[in-house]
């Protein structure tokens, strides 16, 4: 099981921009085998943050999803979007 | 439903001594009302940033959990054995 937790910049003047974006990629990747949860919030305090926590089954469903067609294509799309790189944590799980 | 990202940055000598107070504190804190998830991962690119997931039912759950004895208790001795201060976000889903 891994967990990653992926943080977005989205400029403000692009926020209305970036929903349907996420929309798309949110319904696509929960299709994905071995996607356990994908969730996008947004962070209270800085509200053009905007954070997806994530689990999966395995690395290689990880490494599949980010091959995959709605990944390849939105996330540089949504980086257009962003003042700065997306910041990814790959975690795991304590004891 | 409020989603928490609490980020502990554990000095590499200390990590020992902390992994028994995550213990106690996870222990703890999964008994109390109003909290669905409570789990601790280590990141994987910095392995002295131990990453806590939380979801809280309300703003009243976590509200009650920050005023409990064992987190009282137990996130100052945390604190102490930490580099920095602990960050914590406070996320609502998006859409």
């Amino acid at each position: 099981m891994i967990r990653v937790i992926a943080k977005n910049f989205i400029k403000s003047e692009n926020i209305s921009a970036a929903a349907p974006l996420f929309r798309e990629l949110i319904d696509a990747t929960r299709k994905e085998s071995g996607c356990i949860e994908y969730r996008l919030f947004i962070d209270s305090q800085a509200p053009a943050e905007y954070v997806f926590t994530e689990e999966w089954a395995s690395q290689e469903a990880l490494d599949t999803h980010m091959k995959s067609e709605h990944f390849q294509r939105i996330i540089p799309q949504i980086g257009e979007l962003s003042s700065k790189p997306l910041e990814v944590a790959i975690l795991s799980e304590f004891s």
